[in-house]
């Protein structure tokens, strides 16, 4: 099986953390289970819906462990691996493929700005590192630093750099990033963008939140798109939008954990001093949840 | 002639303005006649690409009058209403709508920030006070405020106001103003958004400068979009983004001006301090026209 | 009398209108007369306070013509040019010389970001334009344009810039500003700033909003600073700040109406679609007015 | 030694890692020696300049200790303690406590927003884990939350809460936290703010790096002022004030280790992907430094 070539739906997988401070196993790894019952094409493991940002480094360990032995080859594994310094991402990236992930999330976390070349020199060196297939993601929203233009151009000729989630809800972007690496960089789209929107233009799935709670929804809208059958694609397309812009409005981690809760899931809330979803935040979700059949 | 249905290209005219401060009224009548040859479905004078930021009232004015008798009723015209006050702004309109223009593009200038409440008083009055429709327009990057979903959905309701067209680069809100507003609100796309993905997710055209240097090509893509055939869109789309992404980089102004400049419009520079468009600027307009033939 | 070296407490002006739209001389003249028997240094009508960015060109001629006439050239009067273009802003500052004014408060505004060159070219050729002394005037979080320090340097050349009003809330600039310009640019305060402090780094006085509703205690803070009393001058700027302070958290020219309609001027509120100060707004306008003795 | 009572210049110390990724004990131990022989009044490791979001938990409690040994309580250290979760940072307090530093730096690390309640529940959350006083510490331009002031009004009621370092750029809002929290916290500078004004309005101090270069400097300064002599203290400030703005301009501890490295001590250079000081800022911090007589 070529696991390599990431195409589809990936989920960005949430973090069930116990009181403890331990990662819940049984919980992460039935959310597996059923995410690939449901058919995605791929898991993600320490996006922002995955609180990488505040997970300590076994923490972040353990929930990759977690992943690779549910998916047990079955779809591909892409975990985050997220730092402020380049010795320490180089170090997780290995390790993470060491322990078996298909693929590297890498980010870049910043506390000075950092100019352009700081930023390629981060993330060339993530690729240089591994083997496996390295998707940039950028979220300027979040992180201290962004992607320019320029840099993803260079980074594109970094052989195993080969895809990017930008998560800037600028869906122009994204076809200028097209454009401008000419097919050596394929585009995942984010919560922020409008899937059918970025399948339209030529990106090859979206790596987000949201298709944790709807993960047959998602798979069955990215099949529309994939036969071109953009007036169907659009009529799944709508109802879902509402999930999106539910994540947009609350904490994302908060957000997913509360529609996970709703379905069953005993993921918890995100860690303090994160706010779990307010009441009115999961009347919201239920309702988005509900008109799409996924509750 | 029904004109007051807006749907299509609609290109964001500039003012060319002689040394003296005079409006030039012959080439702003020989592009209206042109744009509209070449098939674009109105005229917008007056909105950002037209410098309505940096025109005196009288200069305004006749900006309007020129593209009213120009148009000859062929098209409708689409007038830029930018103000700080309410008052001020309710009097442009009003004298616009006296003058014969098919409808308002109503914009809200800035300089302490403005509340919901407060946004959604001066836009109200704007609406009531005219009888053609009124498009919303805004403008986050260079406007001093912005339009929220709840002001918009409450803007819905004035009967004259049907159409928004938002210039924040953010796709998916434009769907979740669709979804808010329920078919009270039509959606034109802006140069920060890729027009054939608007139009996928039920935009009805966009309003935008680059529509005045490729009017033709434009119009063809608004055609593909409207008969559905995505595919062929996006065949058309891609080499027209190109244009569009020169756009974002430098002055809006400079750049069309500069551009039409090309095509042999004597529309002079952008009025100073603006500076004009730089050589290399030039450079890539030109590149960006040649290669979809429209130069 | 040589009024051509600026210094001490300027009153920024509001812009009293009637419900006409016209300017209430006989307010304005009053509150003119009683700020110069309270002892101010200057008058500066349409600053930001004078809401010169809601006003027409004939109501803002109108406020410097009732200003010069109230001063009768006991105390400078410095008025506000603004303008989004060159010629507008040189043709602004030329009549108001020919009226009578003192000096001229210089002001940019922007639509589309302008370079350095474009900033520095507009305010050189306001400085070139007329004989009267220039105060360059930047509040970086009202106008979409900053003056850069290279480009203060440069304007700091030009013979007749001799001053600059910085409303950035950063002390600090003003020190830099200070040792970049080398005694050819003088700085006054703003009301983002702590007046003491920035006389202690060498400030020549402040143009504030709130010094209209507190002219005598900025009399005495101002002379307390100049005799080098620090001591007693922070005593004196203590209860000040907090007047300083509501006009930082509401909008400036609705909190100065609202401060003077409580001390008994007819001065109205500004002009929609901004608001009324909020009863909230009034009470603390109102606390920190009785804590100093001004009402 | 009554070291609880914070009060004077304490330089914000570098954190010099080898090439191994280990901290560089002898560099820091001497560094810390000679601020003691300059008179300094604490050290505070784990600030911005000393990386605290660049190292590792085993490196930075490396640099604590060192610390703690090299200044054999002569002087407070107060160190950094920076998370983003609650738990981790009042791990980390009372982890320190136990070593022995004599207060905390607290500050808050944030990926998705933070609401006013959570940064008060974290801050609070730090406070009541330890015994020794608590620093808060707040820097917008780099962190992706601020303190509010009702958030600082709260958390002032906190026993051990007992100070605020606050690098704003905004030296208003250091005199409005003085009010609004009526003696029950103190103040202290950071390298954002003109010392002399923050001394002048009450503050008791700074924490910042620029004092790590020039420590003698620092104290006389901070002497002038505590006796009142303010005329000898801006003399003194004005030149230590091109110091300051040069670490505006570059990064911050890439500046200061570039000065150390100056002055002989072998710090090294930021972690990667940070860039070294370049040449033209070099050439920068040694003009600043010879005109003080730092090097």
């Amino acid at each position: 099986m070529p696991i390599e070539s990431f195409h589809g739906v990936f989920p960005y997988l949430v973090s069930p953390i116990k009181a403890s401070g331990e990662v819940d196993d049984a919980v992460l790894a039935r959310l597996c289970e059923d995410l690939i019952a449901a058919g995605v094409h791929g898991l993600t493991p320490l996006g922002s819906t995955g609180e990488f940002a505040y997970l300590s480094a076994a923490q972040r360990r353990r929930v990759v462990e977690v992943t690779i032995e549910a998916a047990h080859r079955r779809v591909p594994v892409v975990a985050g691996v997220a730092s402020t310094t380049t010795a320490d991402a180089v170090a997780q990236a290995r390790e993470y493929e060491r322990m078996g992930v298909d693929g590297i999330l890498a980010i870049l976390e910043a506390y000075f700005p950092i100019a352009d070349d700081g930023v390629h020199a981060y993330f060339r060196a993530i690729g240089e590192a591994v083997g496996k297939p390295v998707v940039l993601y950028t979220n300027p929203n979040f992180q201290r630093s962004d992607l320019s233009l320029p840099v993803i151009e260079k980074l594109a000729r970094v052989p195993t750099i080969r895809y990017i989630k930008d998560a800037s809800s600028n869906t122009g972007r994204l076809l200028s990033i097209l454009q401008r690496t000419e097919g050596r960089m394929q585009v995942f789209a984010a919560s922020a963008h409008i899937p059918a929107c970025v399948m339209l233009i030529g990106g090859v799935g979206w790596m987000a939140g949201p298709a944790c709670v709807a993960p047959q929804q998602s798979v069955e809208l990215y099949d529309l798109c994939r036969r071109g059958d953009w007036h169907g694609a659009m009529e799944k397309q709508r109802p879902l939008w509402a999930l999106n812009q539910a994540f947009a409005k609350h904490n994302l981690a908060a957000c997913i954990k509360g529609g996970l809760g709703l379905q069953g899931y005993a993921v918890g809330h995100p860690l303090p001093p994160q706010a779990p979803l307010t009441d009115e935040g999961v009347a919201e979700v239920r309702r988005a949840l509900e008109a799409i059949g996924a509750l």
